[in-house]
C-alpha cells in the first residue's frame, strides 16, 4: 500500500470540488479523466510508464477514517457530505496501458470512468504516484541504455532521495532497467536483490587501509568490493587491494571488485585494471560511482574506461535535471458528453472524449506509431497530427493492438498482481522493440502519435462552440 | 515518525559494515560523525536547516522488527550479529544547530557521537532525512523572500512531488516560510493551515462557465476562488467573476479571489486588475500559478504585476533545478582520536576531531561569521579559511553563541519538542538576522565560515601523516 491514508494525501480542493458535487447534486453523474504527460523528460524520445499497480492497489484501499472525518469537520465541510465520505469507496472502472510499458507525450495513457466525484477525488493521489515512478523508470532506462547489457547498474540514491521518494525510487529504477539497489527497505518490500559493503568511514576506523581491507575481506571472503581511494588510490588503495586478493586466493576465495568514488574515473579505472591485471587478478571487477548520470557514463563508455558496474545515486532518484514529469488529469466527458479545457495556452488544449489507444507495428515487429481514438471506433484509415492536422499517416494494413487493458471493474482489480521483477522483464521486452534511434540521449527520433479524423472533428466542433 | 520501518530504510553497505564492526569487536569503540554539505543550493547565499526534529523521534524509535531480522537471516547475516540487532537502540548523543537555524557549507551542524556501529547505523536515514528537507525549506525561503512579506506564498505541490516526498516538503516549505498548503494530508499531519477551491474540471463539468462560478459561490460564499482561465480569461472569465461577485455582495458576502493558471501572468492579472477595480471589486484579490519560483516572481513583481498570492508546486516541491542537497556524514574520531578522509578531490577533505561552531555578531545583532573549533577550545581570537588559511578573520571582542544544541543524550531526548509553527517563527526570526546580501538570489555575498588554528593544525599534521 502506498500510503495510510490515501484520501487526504490529496489537494485541499478535491475535497472542496467533491462537497460541491455532492451539494450541487451532481455527483452521480459518470465523468471520465484522462492521463497524459505533455513532454517527455531529459529530452528522451520515450517513457516508462511507471506506478500503475500501486496507483490501483492504493485506490482499492481508498477511504476516510474517523480521525480525518473529524479534521475535515474542523475544517468546515458538512455534516451531510462528510457521512457521505465516511462509507466512500472508489466504484469505477480504471483501464491503463501496462505498468512498463514504453510511452509517449499526449496519449492518454490511463482512463478513468465514474461518477464525477469519486473520478475527481482520486486526481491528486494518481498523479503523485504516476508522475514520479514514470520520471524514475525513465531515467533508469536512459542510464541502462548507456551503460550497455553487459554492464550492472545499480541505484545507490537513498541518501540523496527526496526524503520518503527513495521508497519508490528504488521500485522505478528497478522497472527501468536497474540491476539492483543499495537500498534495504525497498529491497525487501519489493523483492529486488539488494547489495553494498563499505564506505570510507569503514577504512578510517581501522588504523590503516590495509588493515581496514583485511578484516573486510575476512568477514566477506566471496563478497569483498574494496574502496580504493579513501586516502590514495594508486598509492595506497590499489597496493593494498592486491595484497588483500593474493591473501583471498590462497585461502581459497576470490576478490570480487574494487570500487573508486572520486578523482577521474577514466584515468583511475584504467590504471587500476592495469595493476589489476598485471597481477593476475583478471576476474576483480571494477566498479565506480560519484555522480555518474546516462551523460557521464556514456563519456565513460566512449574512453573505454574498463568500468564493469556503476552505482548511480543522486541523478538518477532525482530524476536531474528534470526532476518531474509534467502528467495531468483532465476530464474528458460528462454524462458521455465530450468536455474540453482550452486554457491560454494552445498545447493545453485537451482531447475530449472516452477515448482508447491503438499502437501500430511495422512489419519487422517493431512499434510503428500510436492513434488516439474515441472509444467506439473500430478500424481507422488514418491518423492526424494533433496540432498541425496536415499531416496524417496512412494506417491501412498495418498491424496494430489495443493499449490499455481494464485493471479496476467497478472499483475491483480485474487484472493478476505482478512483480516488480515480471514488470521489469515485460518493460525490457517492449522496449527491444523501439527502434534503437528512438533511443538515442539527445535528438531522439520522434515517436509518432496521432489522432483519428473523428476525434480531431469532436475537439474542433467543441473549440468553434466555446470560442463563438 | 518518519517511517515505520526507519531501521531498514538504509543503504545495504551500514549492515555489512555494522556486522564487520560486531565481529571484529570494534563496535564498541567511540566514535563521532558530522553531517554537513559542500554547496548551497540554487546558487544561494545560505541554507534553512530542516528535519531535524523528525531525525530525533525517529532515532528515538530505530529498532528492528522480527520480519526484518528475518530478511537479514535470509541474505546471510550471521545468527550472533542478529540476536544484537534485535535488541538494537540507539544510545548515543546527537548536537545540533536547531531546526529552521541559518546554516552555511563546511560547517559541521549536526554531530553524532555513541558507539560506532550505532553511529554508522544512521548514516542513511538521517541523511535522507536533513538533506531534502534543508533543500525544500532553502527553496522556500527564497521563493518568499523574492514574493515579500506582504504576498502570501501557497504550496501547490502534491501532484508532481516526488511522491510520498509530497509529505515532508510541505513541512519544510512552512519551515522556510510559506504561509500555507493543498495537501490535506501534510496540514492535518503537522497543524498547518491548508487551503484550496476549483480546478478547471469544475468549470468543465457544468453547461457553462458562468453557471459553474455560481454553484461553487453558492456553497462558500465566504471562501470562493473563482479559477478565470478554463475557456478565455478576459473574454469569459473575467465578465462571468464580475456577475457573480456582484452577486454575492447582494447576498451580503465577499468574492474572495481569482485565479490565473496560464498565459501571461503579468498582463493578464494586470487587466484582471483593472476591470475588477472598475467594477469597484477592490478587495477581490489576484492569485496567479503555473510553474513559479524566485525566478519569475521576482520578474513579476519587477513588471508590478498586481498579484497578491503566488501559488507553487513543482519547482518549490522538486527543489528545481537543484533537486539534491549534496549533504554528508563523515567519520570524524575513532577512540578520541581525530580521523580524516583525503579522497582524491581536495573539496572532499574533511575536518578531523569532535567539533563545535560559534556563531559571530556585528554590532547591530546580525550574523558575521561562523567558526568551525575542536570541542574542547574555549575563546579563540581568530578564523582561517579552510582552504586558503593565509586568509583569516580576527574575532577578538565580537559576541558569538554555540549553535549547536543537545537534542539526544544517551538515547534520550532532552529538548522540548516544537511545533512546525514554531520552528518556521523560529526560521523567520533568525532570517532577520542575516544581511540582505547573503539573501540577494544571484551572485550573493558569500557568508564568513572559517576554522579555528588548532583545528586547522589537527588536520594538517593528519594529511601530512597520511602522505608521508
Amino acid at each position: 500500500m502506498y500510503i495510510n491514508n490515501p484520501a487526504t494525501f490529496t489537494d485541499y480542493y478535491e475535497l472542496t470540488m467533491a462537497q460541491g458535487y455532492f451539494l450541487s447534486g451532481k455527483h452521480q453523474k459518470e465523468a471520465t479523466f484522462d492521463y497524459f504527460f505533455r513532454k517527455i523528460p531529459f529530452n528522451g524520445g520515450y517513457a516508462i510508464f511507471a506506478g500503475v499497480q500501486e496507483l490501483i492497489e492504493t485506490i482499492r484501499h481508498f477511504s476516510f477514517s474517523d480521525d480525518e472525518i473529524g479534521y475535515l469537520r474542523n475544517e468546515g465541510f458538512t455534516d451531510e457530505f462528510l457521512d457521505y465520505l465516511a462509507t466512500f469507496k472508489f466504484s469505477g472502472d480504471i483501464d491503463s496501458a501496462r505498468e512498463g510499458e514504453i510511452i509517449f507525450p499526449g496519449e492518454p495513457v490511463l482512463r478513468v470512468r465514474g461518477n464525477l466525484l469519486e473520478t475527481q477525488l482520486i486526481e491528486t493521489l494518481l498523479l503523485n504516484i504516476l508522475n514520479f515512478q514514470t520520471l524514475i523508470a525513465t531515467k533508469a532506462s536512459r542510464i541502462k541504455v548507456a551503460a550497455g547489457e553487459d554492464s550492472v547498474v545499480l541505484d545507490f540514491g537513498l541518501r540523496r532521495a527526496q526524503g520518503l521518494a527513495g521508497i519508490h525510487a528504488t521500485r522505478a529504477a528497478m522497472i527501468g532497467g536497474f540491476d539492483g539497489t543499495s537500498n534495504v527497505y525497498s529491497a525487501q518490500r519489493f523483492d529486488v536483490p539488494a547489495g553494498g559493503t563499505m564506505a570510507h568511514s569503514w577504512v578510517q576506523a581501522f588504523g590503516d587501509e590495509l588493515e581496514a581491507f583485511r578484516a573486510y575481506a575476512k568477514h566477506y571472503p566471496d563478497d569483498t568490493t574494496l574502496l580504493v581511494d579513501t586516502y590514495d588510490t594508486l598509492g595506497s588503495g590499489l597496493p593494498n587491494t592486491l595484497i588483500v586478493a593474493k591473501e583471498l586466493e590462497e585461502r581459497g576465495h576470490r576478490l570480487k571488485a574494487i570500487r573508486l568514488d572520486s578523482g577521474d574515473l577514466a584515468y583511475f579505472s584504467r590504471q587500476a585494471r592495469r595493476m589489476l591485471d598485471e597481477a593476475g587478478l583478471e576476474y576483480v571487477k571494477i566498479a565506480a560511482s560519484n555522480q555518474l548520470d546516462e551523460r557521464v557514463i556514456t563519456s565513460l563508455k566512449t574512453q573505454e574506461a574498463p568500468i564493469d558496474i556503476y552505482g548511480v545515486g543522486t541523478r538518477l532518484v532525482t530524476g536531474h535535471p528534470n526532476p518531474a514529469l509534467d502528467g495531468v488529469y483532465k476530464l474528458s466527458s460528462v454524462d458521455s458528453k465530450p468536455k474540453l479545457k482550452i486554457s491560454e495556452n494552445i498545447e493545453k488544449i485537451t482531447l475530449p472524449g472516452f477515448k482508447k489507444i491503438y499502437r501500430y507495428f511495422n512489419e519487422d515487429g517493431t512499434f510503428y506509431g500510436d492513434a488516439v481514438l474515441l472509444d467506439n471506433e473500430k478500424l481507422i484509415e488514418r491518423m492526424h497530427h494533433p496540432t498541425f492536422p496536415a499531416k496524417k499517416s496512412d494506417l491501412i494494413d498495418r498491424k496494430y493492438e489495443e493499449l490499455l487493458i481494464s485493471l479496476l471493474k467497478d472499483g475491483e482489480p480485474v487484472h493478476e498482481t505482478l512483480t516488480v521483477k515480471e514488470i521489469a522483464a515485460y518493460s525490457k521486452k517492449r522496449l527491444k522493440l523501439l527502434q534503437r534511434e528512438f533511443k538515442r540521449l539527445d535528438n531522439p527520433h520522434i515517436y509518432k502519435v496521432g489522432i483519428s479524423t473523428k476525434l480531431m472533428e469532436t475537439r474542433d466542433i467543441l473549440l468553434k462552440l466555446h470560442k463563438d
